[in-house]
């Protein structure tokens, strides 16, 4: 239940009074209704523009393939079909190559045609494209104003904060503001540190004390597991606000401990959204690498322990994340290879001597020889994502939906290698001999040519990989099986009874993105080499048309965005792929000997290319920078309605290193815990404005650890 | 004389008393003396900071080449002699390449110290820039800070501004500013059109009027040449004045023209530096292509014929340019060698049969046929920077500084590929075949390798090469016969004796900086390989260090500086041949086998990147924007010492399409012309601030024209 539902129950927890009826048990098709119905604006509230962003794409997949659809398979595949003066068998009987472009024959005059639905296919993803950004920018400007009460509008995230001997973190960052910024600063709020070590030393006292207040209290119930797991982040808080509370002559020390666990950052508040733009955008300080300001992310997304790391040693990250991201994309294949040889039947019934029974039967060891690689092909394509993941969290990412965006990007990189580019040159490597392939590529001339011969004869793996990879991830999707096995883990493995610690995903866009464009790769590239694919590509589509609204819908729960950022990565994403076609069409008929056509192809490129440069100057700023005009219109509109007193107080909660917000979520556990650490974490903002008395100290370590645990 | 000390003429007019005194006539060396002695605020001061960026890049050649001679010639030098078991003959009768690594035995053990030597220059190069790059952006700092009247510091350039039906351009520029910026915004200035046609007009309308104004005046002497050419910039300017007060009845036909006339470009001034900082940065509107903010340039330094470009065409015009130059670049030769093979001697002879008895002699002959292809060389090489320069104008670059910055730039680019590849790359065809070589170099492993084999034996021909173009271009340098021709050509065919309308040459950055590196890049790259080349290098450097400096100081006058954006490209260039110089020895001692030394090389090519990324990270940012602290700091100054005021009135008259500054330097000429531009200017900034009274129409047209007669 809180697998397909999670969005509606994280929404609406009270209205699940029934928990058996017999309606849910029936199994029905209403859930593609309600998917088909929902407007743009539900998507939109639902998952956020991000998930819009991502509907869109569908849409828009969906929209070009039609065309390319219809216009190839109306023109150009009759043309192919009757390429060559061959005699036609019964069409179902036929070879697949038959309907690609590599039964026309060389020098043919019919080649006008894929030229014809080339120049077509191009002006109308061109024109869609164009028309989509329009929109999409549109609606992120609408997402801004909209959001009034954001307090990530007022707020700057500053780094490297140059270390004093005299005075600590915080008292540099209030004179240095209140100095410079003297009319607009309004506080800041330090950012603590979270080291390894800290964390397991805390971690093993609150294990030690929530074992004691659980035997004090007889609030735990009789099995070990559900207290030490889930029930400990809330009754181990309510303990240590307690104890805080209980112990206050601690306060001189604890004030001394806190200040050498400041880092080097600090989210600092301002009165309006336009000082804190300008104070983001600005280079502070005669050295570049202190006192860096940039646009602080929403507090939901804050990725907390990146920002401890000190800024000065986060550009040797980059580069060596770059390095070892490229090394992986480039070279994935080889450890995949290697395994494939290494891992054999024999071996396997070696290790294990039970399989030795079930293998001796020839048909399991066929399928066991036939499909063993391509598990363990699979096996290793499901790491990149969190690999993907992880590097994009050692990058220093300071927001969750920056490292999920930068993520989807390796991921692009990954697949488009991986999977499109790797076929083709294995399927080639196979027709010819690899070293005069290795020597036939080195020339960049021959490049267009290879993919060219090669295109059309990989379609038919394309065709084959659509099928199964593309429809089964779809009802993996669907059916959700990690999720379904976790939960019941959860629920029967751990006896969890309580749901509301489960059932928070977010939408992977880092690997579903990926995956719907390389799908449109594969159908940009195959629409007039091979126009077979289209059809099979159309249903997958409009399947995951389906399919993902649903999801969005009702399945994932929206906690970040990044507010539409994810469409320019698709938009060039787009543009490759358009002129890798259009690099592929004039190889192609360079190939059958017509001039004509390749050189009608040329300057279809330099247009496309072009088109991208003027959507790149005309939208991709807003994507990149909030304009100064909309952020000083919301700051009078404020000032009108009188808000903004209001949402200057809410600043200081709302970036809170302990997630707060998550904890009000589960406030109806336990008595309410959640006033007892705000009442600590009163204590902890005084400290940060300048004052001495502190308590709380431990509820200000335990924050990374309880974070952790609500987002697992 | 005004050729040769136009800075000092252009500072102190009054002083030249006595035209004919003796000293002036004797030879004399003292100026060797006096650039020997300059101080380095000396240069500063005559030259601005770009020239003691320049001062400073020959300065860190002569260090990082010194120590480079020193190692190489005490260590590597004796090893590359007797690197073979050979009899040596009488050193000065040796062939050159028994100097050069090519002279080492394979798989020697002594490789270790070109090795060494390697290391301890790049570890030198790496210290000295850090250095350089620390000194020279305090230095800009200094240049910042101290400019307080700096005009430009308090004026934001404001382009693509959105036409309207109802109100002109600077109607709308005044209600966006004073709506958005309504604390900071002070007042702002229109840029007008300047046609060709336009212009082509006014010119005759102005030639005619002028005549009769010589006729009626009586001043113009008895040849027209004069008159036309160079006194005619102020008398027609006082005629221009004079008629724009008599007839006061045409100004609202006048206004209505002028409003007519403005472009979507304005300068708009702002109270503080800070507050035209921010509005420079901020993206101001939803559409990114309107109201773009940037820097505005120092007021001599705009370019104001660019300006009047509409902004949504900029994108384009820059792609053109830079794929124009990429192929210019690419394929300079290409024509070069064509001419070279058209233009022979027989058809010279055809041409022109006056040769024929000259070149009958065997001696003329011959040095004709030998002379020939390099003359063609050396003229196409001259039209490079009048062609990259051009290149830049069509850019858009707003500034002159910029301009000369991009050219510089393109040039350097050109320099390496076609003086250096080309060199080293056609003494490898000539070696091999063709073919082969084109094969070779398909394969990107093979570059280094074959960059380690050519690179010793083209060490030769760099030698000869520092020898005659690097030492001629000096003396060329020194002697300015182009600048002495052309002041002949005035002073005795157009019979000008007014002295003051020459002699205001600006330094050629995007020539000499071009050069000094290409010398750097071919001592750096045969350091190891040929350490003979060092000594004719740094007698090179030295004697441009002399030379310089006294150009600095004597010759040419500093009208516009980038103030350092110079050291960037300087930097970036010395990281890149550093590096080719690494790859090029781990080539060489890959070729001779020696492994070790080989994959010693490695780790220095990686750390030398990682310095390089080091330094962008902390000191390119200052080169790219102003710092907010270092503003307001300046702001805070102007406030106590009272001189805000004082600047914010003479922002106006400051940014002025006629370029005032130049007239009032020519103030002495006719009974101070400049005074009646100046009312009518003062006419044309009422209008601009939203009044309606205009006059001086002419004055405003006829700006463009001035400012050429005066640049020439």
């Amino acid at each position: 239940m809180n697998v397909y539902f999670g969005q509606k129950l994280a929404h609406a927890k009270s209205r699940r009074q029934d928990p058996f009826c017999f309606e849910r048990l029936v199994p029905s098709a209403s859930w593609i209704v309600k998917a088909w119905e929902a407007s743009e604006d539900q998507i939109c509230a639902a998952g956020g523009l991000d998930a819009l962003v991502f509907i869109r794409l569908i849409v828009f997949s969906i929209r070009i393939f039609s065309i390319a659809a219809t216009i190839c398979i109306s023109l150009v595949l009759p043309l192919n079909y009757y390429g060559h003066d061959m005699e036609h068998k019964v069409i179902p009987s036929e070879s697949l190559e038959v309907f690609s472009i590599a039964n026309v024959q060389k020098g043919s005059k019919r080649l006008w045609a894929p030229c014809l639905a080339l120049y077509v296919i191009s002006c109308c993803t061109c024109a869609l494209l164009y028309h989509e950004y329009k929109s999409i920018t549109k609606l992120r400007l609408l997402h801004i104003t909209e959001a009034l009460s954001n307090p990530s509008h007022f707020t700057v995230l500053v780094r490297g904060i140059p270390s004093s001997q005299t005075e600590s973190y915080s008292e540099t960052v209030a004179k240095f503001f209140s100095t410079y910024y003297a009319s607009s600063y309004l506080s800041h709020k330090m950012v603590y540190q979270s080291g390894t070590v800290q964390k397991l030393m805390s971690d093993a006292g609150k294990m030690y004390k929530m074992l004691k207040t659980c035997t004090r209290e007889q609030q735990c119930g009789p099995n070990l597991m559900r207290c030490g797991l889930c029930g400990g982040t809330t009754s181990s808080f309510k303990m240590l606000a307690i104890e805080s509370q209980n112990d206050k002559g601690r306060s001189d020390s604890d004030a001394a401990d806190l200040r050498r666990k400041e880092c080097g950052a600090a989210f600092v508040f301002f009165r309006t959204r336009y000082a804190a733009l300008v104070a983001a955008q600005s280079l502070q300080s005669q050295n570049p690498m202190k006192w860096v300001t940039e646009r602080a992310p929403d507090p939901k997304d804050v990725y907390w322990t990146n920002l401890g790391l000190p800024y000065r040693i986060l550009w040797i990250r980059r580069i060596a994340i770059f390095v070892v991201s490229i090394l992986f994309v480039a070279f994935f294949l080889v450890p995949v290879t290697l395994t494939q040889s290494l891992v054999n039947l024999d071996k396997l019934q070696n290790t294990f001597p039970f399989l030795k029974g079930i293998l001796k039967r020839k048909f399991m060891s066929q399928l066991a020889t036939g499909y063993l690689p391509s598990v363990i092909l699979m096996l290793f394509l499901y790491m990149a994502p969190p690999l993907m993941l992880f590097f994009s969290t050692m990058e220093g990412a300071v927001s969750r939906s920056g490292r999920k965006l930068s993520a989807c990007i390796k991921l692009l990189y990954f697949m488009i290698w991986n999977v499109f580019f790797a076929n083709i040159l294995t399927g080639t490597i196979i027709k010819n001999l690899v070293g005069e392939v290795a020597r036939r590529l080195q020339d960049p001339k021959n490049i267009p040519n290879e993919l060219a011969t090669a295109i059309p004869t990989t379609a038919t793996f394309f065709m084959t990989y659509i099928l199964t990879s593309g429809w089964a991830s779809l009802s993996f999707e669907i059916l959700q099986p990690l999720a379904l096995i976790c939960n019941l883990f959860y629920r029967y493995a751990l006896r969890n009874k309580d749901e509301s610690t489960y059932g928070t995903w977010t939408f992977p866009y880092h690997t579903e993105i990926p995956r719907v464009i390389l799908f449109g790769v594969m159908g940009f590239t195959c629409s007039i080499m091979a126009p077979l694919i289209l059809p099979f590509l159309l249903v997958y589509f409009f399947l995951a048309y389906l399919v993902y609204r649903n999801q969005i819908l009702n399945v994932y729960v929206t906690k970040y965005q990044t507010g539409g950022l994810y469409w320019p990565t698709v938009h060039n994403a787009t543009i490759f792929s358009l002129v890798l076609t259009q690099i592929i069409a004039s190889g192609v008929f360079g190939i059958k000997k017509s001039t004509v056509a390749s050189s009608f192809t040329f300057p279809l490129i330099i247009l496309t290319l072009l088109f991208n440069e003027y959507c790149r100057q005309r939208f991709l700023p807003v994507f990149k920078r909030n304009a100064a005009k909309v952020l000083i219109e919301m700051d009078w509109q404020d000032e009108q309605s009188g808000i903004m007193e209001e949402t200057h107080q809410k600043l200081q909660s709302a970036y809170c290193q302990l997630t707060l917000t998550t904890l009000h979520q589960d406030a109806t556990l336990h008595e309410h815990p959640g006033e007892t650490v705000a009442s600590g974490l009163q204590d902890l903002e005084n400290l940060d404005s300048g004052k001495t008395q502190t308590s709380g100290l431990w509820a200000g370590h335990s924050s990374p650890e309880i974070k952790e645990l609500h987002a697992m």
